[in-house]
């Protein structure tokens, strides 16, 4: 098979664009997350090898060097077209919750809150504005291929309020309360801002009990107590 | 006051070493972290500021800028003398648990961990060999500074297993079982290998119930589950 190794190639370019721009297709790199989400029965629209490869296309080592994201060689990416779910597909859930980020700008939390809706088997998750693409190479990352096992939408905090579903957000004056185990949606907002002024006055504000000795939970670390009770409740 | 300008400076490399090292000295960046480290105590050996400052001593940009380790920039670096435990020092308190990392050589990881511990009031943190050092700068910027806040102690396998403490390990194949409040070693490992066979036999096996959607948590997800229930429970 041939190996494309101009930097002009219209498929070059197109991958290239799937990992900036993350846009209408998103590549996955590496075997272990290709597998992971070919195992979730997602079907690629294309794998690239490195260098002579039994993938779909090779690209010449040097030219598949340059896409790569990481610092650890990889040796295949394959695209996939990019998931579309609304926030009005998350609600027709209701044995769960949904999760909604408010402002997380972080690719990495992102990620890794993804990962844990997956795992505590929540609706989805709602990005609101402010929030990092869960679709990046670093968010795709951090959630360990998740972000194809759990829908996700972008949504206003219009929208968030006119569900009527009631809403639970986390601060440091809030009080223990429990979470439910379904038909509400958890907002987590970003480690500067908390949660916007507005979805605040309208939700139930939760506080997880620490020491004094810190001032406050990263915001995935809330999510993983959080999300692990409702689910735990189910 | 004099501002240092060159490389050469004897004070400019021992700065480095702290950040580069953090063998003898360690180095916190920015404001917010160095006034957290005030606010707990700690007195820094000499603070360093950018350009002309009120610091105790102010490099030239040009030279501050060389050492800091983020992309957004920072305007002072403290150092400190760095933090000296022993796991024996850690087993003192019995009022509460121990945390074990086993082989996490994330840094975020492990600087997320002693954040948790810090958070959920643990005796201190215990690293068996193969971790990430919590005192290199991106561990403490993980931490938000907490690795000020709790005792961090090296241990090895035969010292954790001579301690006679109960050790409680996470896997996928343990049970839900209930970790204990106080008296106990919870041990944490890589997200590839897991807790070394060797601890792994000694330890009650513990499960967190999550959906098939994912395989695995993050063991820094992991921890802030266990961790916070155990304080819940103290």
């Amino acid at each position: 098979m041939k190996t494309i190794a101009s930097r002009q190639n219209a498929l070059f370019k197109r991958v290239r664009a799937a990992l900036r721009e993350h846009d209408r297709e998103i590549a996955l790199e590496g075997r272990k997350q290709v597998a992971d989400a070919l195992a979730a029965g997602w079907k690629p629209v294309l794998t690239i090898g490195r260098g002579d490869s039994q993938e779909d296309v090779s690209f010449a080592p040097e030219l598949f060097d340059q896409l790569s994201d990481t610092r650890s060689p990889q040796d295949v990416i394959a695209l996939f077209e990019r998931p579309r779910s609304s926030f009005a597909d998350l609600l027709k859930r209701t044995d769960s919750i949904v999760v909604a980020l408010d402002g997380v700008q972080d690719p990495g939390n992102v990620g890794t809150i993804v990962r844990l809706a997956a795992a505590f088997d929540c609706a989805g998750v709602a990005l609101l504005p402010g929030c990092a693409d869960p679709f990046s190479p670093k968010s795709i990352r951090a959630s360990a291929g998740a972000a194809l096992a759990v829908p996700i939408a972008n949504a206003t905090a219009d929208e968030v309020l006119a569900s009527g579903w009631p809403l639970f957000a986390t601060a440091a004056d809030g009080a223990p309360v429990e979470v439910p185990s379904r038909g509400a949606i958890l907002v987590f907002g970003s480690e500067g801002a908390g949660v916007s002024e507005r979805l605040r006055t309208s939700a139930k504000v939760v506080r997880i009990p620490i020491s004094r000795r810190v001032e406050s939970l990263n915001v995935a670390a809330s999510a993983a107590i959080l999300l692990s009770k409702s689910y735990e409740s189910r």
